[in-house]
């Protein structure tokens, strides 16, 4: 496995590709190094047992980072939900790496089932990549969302039939695809890039029907970034919380050639859905770890700030902190419950239930807005208005800033200021309107997950309940 | 194991202390027997194993009804839940013979733990009442909620002492007790009744500390009784969801004798939140398989309603089906959770995770109504309109119902007029009344819930986290 | 105007055409006349001026009955909404009376308009109509909800053609009509039938586009019941609430004759859906002074439990309180709004403010089942379970029935008793259950309120500000 | 009355007392030029009548901006709130001048009512103050919350008894007051601050008890700034939206001289309440203009991106966009329904209704974040992912970004660009989140209005309704 040390190392090596604020930068600039502190986290505390960050490779019997492990069994599935509610309490925000972990476990079962299907031979291209992918710890970022162009038209029926990623040549050695990729967090310091179909196709979309892997500075990749971070700190009030940032990519793919063995889905268009399907079921599994620490922090921001102000005993107080509890926990609970009642794969690879991943992520994406109301009533107007650091260090007010910061006896003025300056990062900085829009759209949008729901659960049988109570004889 | 006519004989024989409509009437009276056909077929499908309805005792190795059964693992906690879930869905509504089995699992570990503190022997008494209770089969209604009077005061601070009920007279076989019980479901056709506090005590109120079990027509025992029907049917137009009825008692304990063997605690004030808290817990496991049956009956008729207006495929209708499927599949996660994560007594018995059990049951509480509302949303008017069975039946206005009842063609009148009267019933009976009240209060009202979360959440490891990501040192 | 007695006498004189319970019945019948009690009162306290139940006639300037009034300024659409409120609350529901009142609103404006284009002479009937209704005092039903068949088809398209009311001969001295309405509250004690279409029509729907007023007990027309009634009370625990009840009618026209002076709209298809609208538009204006006197009621009864119970000053019951008041303040204040904004129609008639009307009423029923949840969450249990007047009564039980259901000193228990009985009646009651559903669908469901929205708020006006504030030209 | 560019420049003069980024800066400074943008408008559109912006002095009968004018009658009220509206969608977000009008509403009122006690002269010296305020066309800033310290403790009991401001010497011509005052939106580009007291107080804390008015810069006063901004937009694609921005101040007093002319309350603690509250009615009563204006902006960036997705007509949209308008125009009827019922001050100002105004600003609050989230949902991920303007120019990716970023055919990828970026910045910006934490706690936390509510509101008129209904005899 590697240090983050290696893992950056690695990035400041690459072709520059990312375009942001007017400048070409590479990724050893520092505002992607800052933003990738969460990523270099997981490398920095895999040897730390209490993370459960690592596994033992399915294919290679190493331990690997469980971050590009094949879950094997329902006791894999908690432990990613596990990690990755730590992770991300931890960080403050999003751990970022799962992204590439929930593609490529998507890809180990589709790829399987293209060959059952085909007699093809994408599953053991996908493995020999797998072993790449655990030996070199890379970090992979999932490339999904297509700009879709007039939402209207089908692929094959848009006005610019770039609007979503397609081969545009097919050569003895791979195929040259064009399109672009949004929405895509991480992508400026992932290793790799990793590509599935955003939704289902139709026979004649063959060539939308596509799924590859590459690394991220291939040549005719554009990472076009736009960075969200916190408010700056003075150095002596530093914090975990005010090192969290992103930088999302709208990424370009103009002309870029894909060797074969790097091609895991080729015309086959019936297994459009299904990819796309499983990296969303993968990731809603995430999210149910993942915005139970989320919560984690939102809770904790409003536990301490009820606390510094005195009012942690009134009764209103309580049940708006039970009510963060209650989401992060039934979230949590459905991803339980998705391992539970999870499922093996032709490939061997451990499938969550689809309606508890379904149902947890849409609880988080429902009440995501929710949470953040919480924590704006509980913390008042102190996160929008609270002076910045320099004025706490100012000689001209900053006495006055500790006098007036101050609310309880016992902590002191830095402390308040502090606990306020976290309810403020986690609540009005630029990063906090990054997760909630993730909160809501990361993972699939509400809406995606009411169709996932309505398509795989028994619906009729629910029916048939309801004839049976009616007296209704059955056809 | 008993078969339901084995249940019912021993009912219709016991003492008659039923007070209904004005008279005193016996268990064989058809409105008791009529409102214990769900638990009668707790007895008819216990030889289904589809049900679950079977487990082997803890004590003697015997295969008893699992609704006499104390939960010795996981595996035992989730058989529970499907069985109340399957058990519920089919009944249409509350499957009520769980209310003894939660309160024997909390006297388990409660009697255990006493004897531990205290070197009393109230588990091998209480052992032998389980031996009685699963080798006669017996059906218990829990007793749990005093009156209390007035809320301002504590119990023995109330002007009248006997608003909680309490021990009146100590003799060297037993006790005599006074008081009332509320809101006890399906009393008047259990064959015991189980009585535990009501809530936490201090030193100085002993004899509030009192649990014990009793034959339901024990001297001194008055069933109030208030009965919810369905809608009347004509005999052609019968249903199974038209059998669900139940019988509210409002129990007086009018200086009721306890012999020694019977009592389970007595004084040991500072276990009288134990059991209670306990008792609640495992209810409130129960409610995230039983609500997450209503929830299936809700949805099932929702469908079928939609189905036979034409209106299945309306985006707002699919919106509201997930709305209702994710609140079932929620709440029954939560209690798969609370069994993944629950923890073995000293008694040997297994209890659920507090938090999930409670997150779980207020997530169902917060939500009955609105489940209720969707019904209502999408059925129309109709199921308060809808004409009766005597107007479908009649020979001068049934052919117009019958024609205007009419939508979908492939669908005769009467099934039309059957579904929608399953959505009258479901949502427009007294029974539903009932059902909407215990949705919210049934295993302790929401405000309960947020107390118990409250209590046993790890709120300052939430603030440790806070603390963490302000960079505040820890004291 | 009339007094009850002389109301309830005009009824006992109609000819017999009531089928429920399996009989004919006539408006003597004991069903009958008590479920018209809000109706008396109408004209019970129409001489206090308190409730402004009465009004100058816009063509008789003779003092009225506001419920005959049409409407000639903002001043009376308020004095019908308080009016409307003060009734509601004062009977504990429904004062459905307002559905002849708002029919006749609508049709006094769309008569003019099809006159203005056709050059018609129906204003002129339906005066002639209008002086008959006031100087009768009538009370009118509106009848406009069809039975719709499949929704999938428009009225002419339906398998069977009478799925929607229709012309089905035309004769030189009127029409003969034939099909159903359905959830027509009150129809069996009103004098008069008041039929408007459903829906928009189409050019080719003319037999469709049909509006007239006949005798409730006409030649073919068939009222087929369903009552809903409160518990049954001993006569020394009466109560207004008790009182309340309603007749629903399941309203066939087989065949119906109605003469040329009755028919207001006849072929005019553009105008179908403006009657339709505008009954709905001045419906759902009535609505927001109803569901503030609905709320008044829930808001009491929670108020007064509260305080029964000892918890009126706790912060969660206080919160409730305010939620359920405001929900009212705010429905009343959206009426209040449609009556400041209101316009003349070419007729002289005032017609309130669409936007406002839908809004106040749709967050009506959007909060209907929430008010029902909160008295719920207040009152504990007891609505379910307390035990009925025969048992308070009882020589065997009453005494403890008392002690028991005593809370506070200072308040007798039969007091207590009532006040909680009051609860049960509004909360678990069929008349409740039938409130809740008239409180989400009458005056139009939810997505009703939506489309009327949609269909007449400026969205193109907010578009054009948002591409101001976006700095895109106007093309 | 003035044009911006008078108030520009007397605001140029004003002693430097702002502290922000780590330096003391001028009112001429662009940070400070550019965030009063809005109070510009206020100025430069004067003219139009459209605005409404403009109102007759009842003191002087001139023609004043409306900004400065007391309420003579409920006109003024339905006026300033229309005006509020129109402003606040004009400039995207707060239009930040009614605090001034707000404030001096209320002392013209507890000045009056104060004299009437105790025969002092405080409304002839507000007068005075109120000629100066509307001769200059003045811009207050009203400063009304204080730190509290420990919110457990009352004024006088602090251990830092600076935690509320107050009286620290009294002087034959004036007072000195020490404290600070939080939360204070756009008190760095106010010609004056006008203080009140935040809370009741006690007979005891007299020296709280202390109303006044003084030019911002003031000896003694500190401006402690942190300013919010949209995201930077490179010349070519600047639009209205970007403009707004607001610099929120924590403002101290440090032992600050005020003359006994500017002092409107002094030591009558009873009034101090009376003012805190007729600010927060006042201010409540702007806030159903202005937040009724912020959904306007709302939904019209929901409506506008929808167009351009393409989504504009399904379902689920539509009745996203119909929550939006039913937020906005339910709280816009509530504060119009405070103007109708508003009731004449012995001072002859016009006071709105105190519920209606607290129902309408509590469902602003409750719904704030809602409104961001249905935004959010439509949107999708785009408002947090835009490459910002520079990328949109830049010669090496901006062909990419305007490629991937159209959507329709018939809409240029300018325009598509705008229309996102100015979704990015109502949702994503800082701007957006200051807006955020002052729809929930501006004009008064939610639970502020609960309190006022109950407080206000005849809860006693309902029990007793509810005792009428339940036949409860009245004591």
């Amino acid at each position: 496995m590697r240090t983050s040390k290696d893992y950056l190392a690695k990035l400041a090596a690459m072709r520059k590709n990312i375009y942001m604020d007017g400048e070409i930068i590479g990724r050893d600039d520092s505002r992607i190094v800052n933003a990738s502190r969460a990523i270099q986290k997981t490398f920095d505390l895999a040897e730390d047992p209490k993370y459960k960050l690592t596994a033992t490779s399915s294919i290679s019997g190493s331990r690997i980072s469980r971050f590009t492990h094949i879950h094997q069994n329902p006791e894999d599935l908690m432990a990613k939900q596990e990690m990755t509610r730590m992770m991300t309490s931890l960080v403050g925000g999003c751990i970022q790496r799962c992204m590439g972990t929930d593609v490529m476990n998507a890809l180990s079962v589709t790829t399987k089932n293209i060959d059952i299907k085909y007699s093809t031979d994408y599953h053991e291209r996908w493995k020999k990549y797998l072993a790449h992918f655990q030996e070199n710890d890379l970090v992979g970022a999932c490339a999904q969302t297509d700009p879709k162009g007039d939402r209207r038209f089908r692929p094959a029926e848009q006005p610019d039939p770039d609007q979503y990623l397609h081969v545009v040549e097919r050569r003895p050695d791979g195929v040259v695809v064009r399109g672009a990729k949004l929405h895509n967090t991480m992508a400026p310091y992932a290793d790799e890039i990793i590509v599935v179909p955003t939704r289902a196709l139709r026979k004649d979309e063959k060539d939308y029907a596509i799924a590859f892997a590459i690394p991220a500075d291939t040549e005719g990749v554009y990472l076009i970034g736009r960075s969200a971070y916190q408010h700056h700190r003075e150095p002596n009030l530093e914090a975990p919380i005010a090192e969290l940032g992103d930088v999302e990519s709208f990424t370009v793919f103009d002309n870029v050639f894909v060797p074969n063995e790097r091609i895991f889905v080729n015309g086959e268009t019936e297994f459009g859905s299904e990819v796309a399907h499983l990296f969303a079921l993968y990731h809603r599994h995430s999210y149910c770890g993942c915005k139970a620490g989320t919560g984690d922090v939102i809770m904790g921001t409003c536990a301490l700030v009820a606390d510094y102000l005195g009012i942690e005993k009134m009764d209103h107080v309580k049940e708006k902190l039970v009510e963060v509890i209650s989401v992060a926990e039934l979230v949590f609970s459905a991803g339980l419950a998705a391992a539970v009642k999870s499922k093996k794969a032709p490939s061997g690879t451990q499938v969550p239930d689809v309606v508890c991943c379904n149902v947890g992520r849409r609880h988080a994406g429902h009440n995501i807005y929710h949470e953040y109301n919480i924590l704006c009533d509980l913390a008042g107007g102190i996160p929008a208005t609270l002076p910045l650091s320099k004025e706490f260090n100012s000689p001209a007010v900053g006495d006055f800033v500790k006098k007036y910061i101050a609310r309880r006896e016992g902590v002191s003025p830095e402390d308040h200021y502090r606990a306020f300056h976290l309810a403020s990062d986690v609540l009005t900085s630029e990063v906090a309107t990054a997760l909630q829009v993730a909160g809501v759209h990361g993972g699939g949008s509400p809406i995606m997950e009411d169709i996932a729901i309505m398509t795989f659960y028994n619906v009729e049988a629910k029916k048939d309940l309801a004839k049976y109570l009616a007296g209704i004889k059955k056809d």
